[in-house]
Formats: C-alpha cells, structure tokens, sequence
C-alpha cells in the first residue's frame, strides 16, 4: 500500500563522515518506498533525484543521466509524492521560500517536503566527483565538486525538512535538489532565487530509518571519533 | 504481515524533557506494530512493559495492571518477537550483561533488543507517579517515583539499545524494563544482577520513528530551548 506519510530513508548522513560510501541499498529497492526522493550513488557519485518515479543522476560533468534499477547507494530518501498545493510565489529568496513552507514559524519538529515548480531566475547547485576505493572522508571526498549556474531555468525543486533531533540521521533543516525541465542543470542546491513558482507541500509523521547493517564497515565503524554534527552542516 | 526486523517507536524521549506528556498512541494502535514492548501513559503514568502481546503497567504503587487496548501513552516502543538465542548467563552485572548483549564490541551503530528470562540475585527498579495537567517537566515529574528492591525474583528482563546517533529520539545505549513472574516487581530498572539467565538477542535494521503531529502542543514546541541529551541521561 503506497503510505504518503511515511519519510523513508536508508543510511544515514553520519555514515558519510568518515567516508563509508559502499552502496548499501538499489535503486529498485529505493523505489520500492517511493516514487520522489533524493540521494547519492557509491563513493558519492553525483546527486540524485527521483522524480514521478524515474531516477536521475547528476553527475559531476552536470551530465543527467536516468538511472537503472541495479544502481547502488549509500544514502538516500524517497516517498510516495501527495503534496497538498500550498501558495505560488514569486521572486522568493531561499529564506522567503522556508518562511513560506515553515508557514512563519521558525522551525518544524516533524519531517515534510517541499515541491517548487516554475521558473527560477537563479540557480547554484554542485555535485560531486566518485570517489573509488579506498574512500576518503566526506570533507575531502567533497572537494571534488563541480559547481553549476543558470538564469531563467524551468524546472523542479525537491526539499526535504528534517527536525533539529534528527541531525546528524539527516540534515537539520532544509536540503535541497534540482532538476531543470530540459536537464540543462541540476544537483544539490547551493543557491536560487525563484522567479515564479507553484508551492506543493507533505507532511509526514513517520521516519523509517533503514541502516545496512549486513555492511561489516559500517557495523564495525567507531562513530564516536567523527565530530558529525558540524561535519554535515559544513558539506551539506 | 509481521516484522521482525523493525523496532516501532511513537513519540520521542525529547518530547518527555520539557513535558509534553498527553497521550498520543493508544495501546491498540501499539499492539499493531509488535506484541512486546515498553512505555509510559499520559502525564508519566507507571512504566509500561509487553510481553507475548499483554501490555503490563506497573504504578508507583507497585502494582501490576493488564492495560486495555485504549490506554493512551506519549511515548512507546513495540516490535514483534522474534529473539535468537545467544547464550545462558549467571552471575551476571549489568555492565556483563551488557558486554555479552554487544558480544564484546564497545557499542552497536543498530537498534536492537535483548530479552532475559531466569533468576535475578538482585532487582531495583522505579516508577514514576502519574502528573496532572498541567504537566510539569521530566525532571520534576520524574521525582514523584517509587523505587522498589526484590531479591531472587524470577521474571524476564527487556532490554532495547540505541545507537549513540539517535540521543534524543532514544536513550543511547541500555533500556531496560522488568517484570516479575509472580508480578510482585516490575518497572524501569535501575540495578540487577542475574543469577542464571537465557539472553536471546534480536537486531532491528529499522527503526520505524512516528510523531504525533495531530498534537499542536508537540508541533508548537520550540525544543531548541530544552537540554533534551542532558536531561534525559539523568532522567533515564
């Protein structure tokens, strides 16, 4: 049965830290538990985006590619898409586009997302280079990042919201991808500026926190010498 | 269709620090995603443990209740049995008990559940005394407990463990709940030691984490204020 309130999410963002990239999950398993969602392939190979079911990838070269069920990842979230429509705005800065999904408070302490479609006057994402084994830490292996602009682009912002207890499973906060309708850019967004956009938002009320725990690298990782919580917010 | 490698958990610890103890899952609705468990009712009312799908409630007085399937709690756990034996133990401390449960290993980066039926030398547990509204603080709340001491008692002892990431959501590391065969102690323990024991070990690699968003007091809270990490280690 499709459940459009529950957030799922394999890995986590700790386990990036010290640079545990093995692929842990497929991209079929992923879809299995949704057909929206964001991630990362092994050795952070690029940025991802599940959108009406078809997962795209976009690699450091800002190529986009569509995804086969066999591709692997390390960390990745997906859902079952029923955003409520929520307002249009226009000439929105990413501060007024939180405002407007966080309805003025000043924070959420459930999960949601967020769906932006229309016409962004400015677009900054960045993906990431594979690394190959062995795998350096998240820090180092994200220097190896393209950076991509665009003006007047159309096409979709995904955000996903996660609150302040769960950093460190997740980003505290807003993380954000895009896909331009005509693939001309994409990836994790750095900055934009909306030009004129529909605002579809979801609500959940459940995270189903998957771990791979038949990874012997990740069972047997020492968490506890990782200064995580600032490692995320720095690379993320 | 039952699964045994997902640990449910309604509400978070952090949501108890400041408070926030209104009922939010019924027992009904617990009991649907397992038939072993732990707990506490609205306001802090006694310490809450399922056994082979009889949910237990064991009051400040001592007492031992069989709850009824509306009986409402702000924070839960449940899963569906389904332990592999790991070994027999005696003499054991809780610090043993607790390296026997890791198989050495100094923590464990999963969710996962240990169950011990036999004979305890030593047993301390507490419970809490249930709050009227408007509910004061965990810490403040959590001085109305009775503790109680039993020595050679028969019973089973449930034990979950969280990883050191999910602080706040969960405690970090042991929680254990006891109940006595003869019903004549129960509650949050404190202090064992096991005279003979069969410890049966069950991983989860999903920890499935529901929020009670239909409550505004939960939804409107700013946490950010609240020592939740600190708060919780003494209070737990």
């Amino acid at each position: 049965m499709e459940n459009s309130k529950t957030l799922y999410q394999h890995g986590t963002l700790a386990l990036l830290v010290p640079g545990l990239l093995t692929g842990t999950i497929t991209m079929g398993e992923l879809l299995a538990h949704g057909n929206t969602g964001i991630g990362t392939g092994e050795g952070l190979d690029g940025e991802l985006i599940i959108l009406d079911g078809v997962a795209y990838q976009i690699d450091s070269k800002g190529n986009v590619n569509v995804l086969a069920n066999d591709f692997i990842m390390p960390f990745a979230n997906s859902h079952f898409a029923n955003y409520q429509e929520l307002t249009t705005i226009s000439d929105a800065t990413p501060a007024e586009f939180e405002k407007v999904s966080l309805d003025g408070k000043p924070n959420s302490n459930t999960f949601f997302s967020v769906l932006v479609k229309g016409t962004f006057s400015y677009m900054k994402t960045r993906a990431v280079a594979k690394s190959s084994r062995p795998f350096d830490t998240l820090a180092k292996t994200a220097e190896k990042q393209s950076i991509f602009e665009a003006k007047d682009v159309t096409g979709t912002l995904l955000s996903y919201y996660s609150p302040a207890l769960f950093h460190g499973a997740a980003v505290a906060g807003f993380h954000n991808h895009f896909l331009a309708d005509d693939h001309s850019i994409g990836g994790h967004v750095l900055d934009f500026k909306i030009k004129e956009g529909a605002v579809g938002i979801q609500v959940f009320d459940t995270l189903e926190q998957h771990l791979p725990i038949t990874n012997t690298e990740f069972m047997e990782h020492d968490f506890s010498k990782d200064d995580v919580a600032s490692a995320i917010a720095e690379a993320e």
